[in-house]
């Protein structure tokens, strides 16, 4: 703790965590989820992702080995009912949500790289630990989830990670690729917002095949 | 199987699981599923929570261990084809859920301190055991999940898991502080559905805000 | 690779992997999601109910061994983008999707057999690797799980499960049980299908109880 870069690192990632925890909270208030309700969401969106990392690598939990991170999202929840009216309309969220997101990929980069997995799975792991807690958080919310219709929030997880697979590769020491990485996130993700860009939709020529769901359905047509 | 106490807590385990399966099957009726979905639903109530405590403390899965989670689900199922009329109008079935899930909070407990983890693990996962079941089940029927909403369900349980807690600080001996967090499960619920108790709601500030879900959204704001 | 029975039990799990990944790519298609968000709706499809055995059984994760999974859903999401009105209007995916699904359910029960659990688990999980992705994958969409209401789908991974067992009772040597179980799966679906068969629906008693989904409501009433 003494270390300078553990701290700033521990820092970045309280930060990231009370980001990813209040985007869940709010979202649950929106819904008129009571304070429990809303705690479990925000955690769920902060931890959730690593989570599903941590038991696809077999690893420890990381969130069951200290209990910060649960008084974190509590500190969070206390933050959004003291200051909610402030909250909403900052873009500082965005910063601190961004931020975040960049050192969750590193993180899940690397944990999975101490296992001993490849750089494919690596890279599989941080796009995971990025994103899925928001996946988790829209379908305990029952919303489609955003992830995949208006933000290039996990391509921005995807090309951070292949950032890091070339500056590995490049044969950089070892903060580099994770410098870099999380920088190519913070820059792709802002850029993407600013500039309004998107993927493509697959959606054109399915405008009538919601009625038809699956194989199953076809086999008499 | 012939120790008196043993069998009494399969007693109360068997209980608690069909009170919580039939929880599950009569929602999924409701929405008209069949046999093997309603069989499912209620299955995924009924052991759903103990499945991700126990994948999360990395010990074996319990219903995998023993066939009798799988049948007595089924044997609910029966129960509920043969005798719907009855069972949906009768508040027996709030006991029998409560006592299973005063049984099931404190089970989750036990097995965590049991793996070595400290006791706000144990607390966690005792309400995870207890409440996540009826989480999965909304998800699974698609809806937003009640927990957060209407009851002090899994509030009892973080009550409970409290009082456990301050059993054992206490210097209780074994049985002891279990029972205490039962009762105090079992009591909490049952007078917070008597006297309308609930938590506060999030819901105000955000009236206008379900427009406003994400913090990429405010960047251009 | 060389040894033609595996080739071949490769290339038939290559055709399933990308006919579930299909299934899901087009349901995600319908719904308007971008590249990647269909690109995350079928590998969910197609990879789910084996992730989720392997973490049951504690076993590593098989996607994570080799990439050739993830490769394989891209294939499907460009042949879904490049002909995708082709796609739409064929049954060829209904046969593909069947095959699957039997070589799914077989290797889910080998797998559980190999770790040593009995064959009630056994059955369960190749019940779970067969059926659990689509389930998943109409979580992600927001839609009611098709599995609950619309096929047999699972009760033909149910009875093949049933076939294994028993062909494995009555003493068959090691590839006839799982054949048999295949074969069961495919003729039980096609058949279920063609005959417009489905499991008989929990709805009629319950029409009025989509008002009174949990026993905590009753107990006032």
């Amino acid at each position: 703790m003494i270390n300078p870069e553990t701290t700033f690192l521990f820092i970045i990632e309280v930060i990231g965590t009370v980001a990813f925890a209040i985007s869940g909270i709010r979202l649950a208030a929106a819904k008129s989820f009571d304070w429990f309700g809303a705690y479990v969401v925000g955690l769920v969106t902060a931890i959730g992702g690593g989570t599903l990392r941590d038991i696809l690598l077999d690893i420890p939990v990381f969130w069951m080995q200290t209990w910060w991170y649960l008084a974190v999202t509590g500190l969070s929840l206390a933050l959004v009912i003291l200051f909610q009216k402030i909250l909403v309309h900052t873009r500082v969220l965005f910063i601190f949500d961004t931020i975040g997101l960049a050192l969750f990929v590193v993180i899940g980069i690397q944990k999975s790289l101490n296992v001993g997995y490849p750089m494919w799975v690596a890279v599989t792991m941080g796009i995971i630990t990025g994103a899925f807690g928001g996946m988790l958080r829209d379908i305990l919310l029952n919303n489609e989830p955003l992830l995949f219709k208006k933000d290039i929030y996990a391509t921005a997880c995807f090309i951070g990670g292949i950032i890091y697979w070339i500056a590995l590769g490049a044969g950089l020491a070892m903060p580099w690729p994770g410098i870099l990485c999380a920088a190519t996130v913070i820059i792709t993700r802002i850029l993407a917002v600013q500039l309004g860009l998107s993927l493509p939709v697959l959606s054109e020529a399915f405008t009538d095949s919601e009625n038809t769901p699956h194989p199953s359905d076809h086999i008499k047509s």
